[in-house]
């Protein structure tokens, strides 16, 4: 069983959500158990890769019996801290900004977006998919009254690092960043890129190999 | 320098979308030639990791002189494949499938999407983002029209598995899995998952536990 006083490796993190995701579908059918070997294989996983990941926290299965889906669900949103809402702000309003506003995936995962920030007059004051949009000289004081620890970053790169800095003062202190720029990060601070697009370059590459 | 012969492994493949993004936005400032210090440094990698990425494909640096920024951009798309449009078409026009349709960062990095696909009475014929939405029943005669061979899919979990089916049948090779469920895919074509609420957990995993 793998030490549980050490950090979780990072890609043992991404399979727990994986789990949480397939788990909280199993428990929408009415699943009420489900093995380590059905849950690795809708998952094209091993099931000793299953039972070693959920071994870094706690004995869950039993042999013969499997998972029970609903407490794993709840263990396993609490270790992601997802067993309570999270507020996140977004901050760049623009086209793809506004394409993560209306998308309401995120509030059944546990985040809520409270409000996005721009500075662009056409935008701010708007609501869109039920989102206010402030302007940025509000973030302080809406980040401090709500708690918002997490950010979601869809600036162009000219502007990044100075709204990086922004959420930073403001106390944010982890940062989805679809800013089309590496950033340097605060020590206290987690920021992880997304780009859609390289993802499909990804495909590009493959297919194109063929 | 490494073999060319072998296969180029996933994560170098990852990182020449970074190089290409951040040379592209050089090429737009009008910078026009960069050394492999500075475009690693900008990215938070080192500058052995650029040259030994590189290295794969060709010798495009000079020593003193650094890179070319506009042939370089246009050795990655050629070796990415995006030095032409690739036609994209998305299945399942909800709410996250709208979102992606009102996106325009596809189109600027060589992706064009064509048409989206949906069986609800409710979206079919309408028209979101400039991208028409048609019956699933179409897209054979679409997809062989205008020879697409990549898919954005967007369904709930309990249509994926038949969508990329139909999406094989169509000659679809390459799928950008929006949908919350692994797919078996056959041996021909490619599968990238993406999960944004996914990444936000793995934000909220990291920030919670400081």
């Amino acid at each position: 069983m793998p030490n549980r006083n050490q950090p979780i490796p990072a890609p043992v993190v991404r399979r727990l959500s994986l789990y949480l995701r397939r788990l909280d579908y199993l428990a929408n059918q009415g699943v009420e158990k489900v093995s380590s070997r059905s849950l690795a294989e809708s998952l094209s996983l091993t099931d000793a890769q299953v039972r070693k990941d959920l071994g870094y926290f706690g004995q869950f299965g039993r042999a013969g019996v499997g998972y029970l889906v609903g407490p794993l669900v709840e263990e396993l949103k609490r270790i992601l801290g997802t067993d309570k809402v999270w507020p996140v702000v977004l901050v760049g309003a623009g086209d793809l900004g506004r394409a993560l506003l209306r998308y309401k995936g995120f509030r059944r995962r546990g985040f809520e977006v409270v409000a996005a920030f721009d500075v662009a007059a056409a935008v701010v004051g708007r609501n869109i998919g039920g989102v206010p949009v402030l302007h940025i000289r509000e973030l302080p004081k809406l980040a401090a009254r709500h708690g918002v620890k997490l950010a979601i970053l869809a600036v162009p790169t000219e502007a990044a690092q100075v709204a990086a800095e922004q959420l930073h003062a403001a106390g944010i202190r982890g940062i989805l960043n679809f800013a089309p720029t590496a950033m340097p990060s605060p020590a206290d601070t987690v920021v992880r890129p997304v780009d859609l697009a390289s993802e499909l370059e990804q495909l590009s590459f493959r297919v194109g190999q063929k």
